[in-house]
């Protein structure tokens, strides 16, 4: 008898040595009575495009034996018109792709211009599936400079861009989880000493931006084609469930990921339910004016409190500074209200809700400033 | 002047050295009456399964705001019903995992258990996906033997693994294109093979088992954590159009995964459709039993003419041979009725249609023999 225990199956089995320890990427699933932690849209869809996506998913399901249309070009055309109307440029649908989230178009992207041997640089914080997914890929990871108020330190970024000669280039804006936006000067000088270092890809992550007081940075596309803006119907579309992410890019670019996407990746019911969604963006849309309305009160009320907050473009708010921050989270969750603690030192994000669901948020940490005062 | 064109943006795209000058992987999609290409299932599903899926599907739309179950605990539960109901052996949701279609529960496996500086066997001529996905994920490809009437050479493959010592082994059966099952022997030597070498992973594509003459491996799975088995619903359930593919293995391997995808893959109109497809398991593989009787038709009719066929115990029939497989698709394909050149010299794939395609395509081939022969 050695005493030792014998070894499980997990300790046996030959997962790869980065991922071992690791635990899978995902904010804590709680029933709790107000979710303000996953920047969803809390609006449901209304009752009318309810109806249209059951009619064109029954007319989906009609044909489910067959595979869907592997180029998704309805759709494709569909959301380069909603680009062309909502930002003024134009687009075409083979300058746009599409994938199951966001998060299947970066990997697209990665799998292009990353993988082994290559590296992508992103300035953190900044939303963390960039670096997960650069893991997942084999790109090897760069973790580039922020100021102390989370904006880009952009003389630093272009030294970084120029020692690293990144592969990739990420850029969010509004940042995930700080809320600000990146201005198009900062982007275009990232994207120029991206260019002389290597050329390198700059993917500008737009998940957030119908929820910008400024607007997209769609108009930079054009003449130059190592640029790509991501977006994603999860958001402003409240359709967080659908898992619609898209790209607009030069056309060669979205013919480059269709070497590395899956055939058939996008399934009939997704294709259908995102046109479906596509016929109702004026709806949409107003909801998100409503968000930005909300957005704008917590950052008010949050600072009347005593809160530092950082200014927002996104429909969540990071606020802090805590010497705890887990501390306070757990707090606020005792009274009902799910925030998220990114990991960013002294902040928490909250998503903006519904009226009452702010109120209920700031309720709770109006009462947590008193207990601290008393 | 120097006479030489400018450099397209294509050219400077910063493409992975191993993409470049590659075509991405799809079926060529023709507007032909009789189409038999791709192994779809011909039958649409049942009016009242495609009522159901608009049920499941409006009540998800309702909560579309919201994420999906990033688990998808309902949907793996059921799966494993159905798994343990069709097998007997006893599959528990945590012994399950699903995502879009099985090619992307295939990229997940690779990249846990393959990816940089790792590597993969298939036996080939086998479903080129794997190859393919082996690329993408930057894991190594090594191409495995068959004998000439393409069972595998199982000492030859031992020595394969013993030499290359790959972390993946894949084992399709029935095997896509050329139909034939492989038996439980020859997988449990390969997976013995593949234990001494390594440890690695044997990843039993059972994507059309349910056409199969004898059962599924999946009582394999017991006492064999490296062992995965798996499977889709595009082909059996009738559902190409709805990508949803899921494996069954060691709860550890479950986690595994798990370290890999990403958040909330799966879609929840994608989920709902998947369950109600679920709940009509009954009449599903009624229409499976109809395909049988039809590709053992197929089989003995093709004989008939005069053609070679290989043993099918999938719901598709390769037959041959041909000096130059590629004039006959097309003469084939002149006649209305499009089949699969899988690249396999001298032979061709049709997959099992309705009686009547079936027709169209014996009445096509018979043709072509009177013409031969004339």
């Amino acid at each position: 008898m050695t005493g030792t225990t014998p070894p499980t199956p997990w300790d046996t089995l030959p997962v790869r040595a980065e991922l071992r320890g690791k635990s899978p990427y995902g904010a804590p699933q709680l029933d709790v009575p107000v979710r303000l932690n996953t920047n969803e849209n809390p609006y449901p869809l209304p009752e009318e495009l309810v109806e249209r996506i059951t009619e064109r998913v029954r007319e989906a399901a009609r044909g489910l034996n067959r595979y869907p249309d592997r180029d998704a070009v309805e759709l494709r055309t569909r959301l380069a018109a909603y680009l062309t109307e909502t930002t003024g440029h134009r687009v075409g649908p083979t300058e746009v792709w599409a994938a199951n989230g966001s998060n299947e178009v970066i990997q697209q992207l990665l799998q292009t211009f990353g993988g082994p041997g290559r590296t992508a640089i992103g300035f953190e914080p900044s939303y963390s599936m960039h670096a997960l997914i650069a893991r997942g890929t084999g790109t090897g990871w760069i973790s580039g400079p922020r100021h102390e108020d989370f904006t880009i330190d952009v003389p630093a970024a272009e030294r970084a861009i120029a020692e690293h000669r990144p592969d990739v280039v990420f850029v969010t804006t509004p940042n995930n989880p700080t809320g600000n936006s990146v201005p198009a000067e900062t982007v275009l000088a990232l994207y120029e000493a991206a260019q002389a270092a290597k050329p390198s890809m700059v993917v500008v992550d737009e998940a957030y931006v119908e929820f910008s007081h400024g607007g997209s940075l769609l108009p930079l596309l054009e003449g130059r084609p190592h640029l790509v803006v991501s977006r994603t119907m999860s958001k402003a579309f409240g359709a967080a469930g659908l898992r619609l992410g898209y790209l607009a890019a030069h056309p060669a670019v979205v013919d480059a990921v269709q070497l590395v996407r899956l055939p058939y990746h996008l399934s009939a019911v997704t294709q259908a339910t995102a046109l479906a969604a596509l016929e109702h963006t004026g709806t949409l849309l107003r909801y998100v004016e409503r968000l930005k309305t909300e957005r704008d009160r917590l950052v008010t009320e949050l600072r009347a409190i005593g809160y530092e907050v950082t200014e927002s473009d996104a429909n969540f708010v990071q606020f802090g500074r805590f010497d705890d921050a887990r501390a306070v989270w757990r707090k606020i969750l005792d009274r009902g209200v799910l925030v998220r603690d990114n990991g960013v030192p002294g902040w928490l994000r909250v998503t903006a809700g519904t009226p009452q669901e702010n109120d209920a948020f700031l309720d709770a940490v109006r009462e947590l400033k008193k207990e601290q005062s008393a």
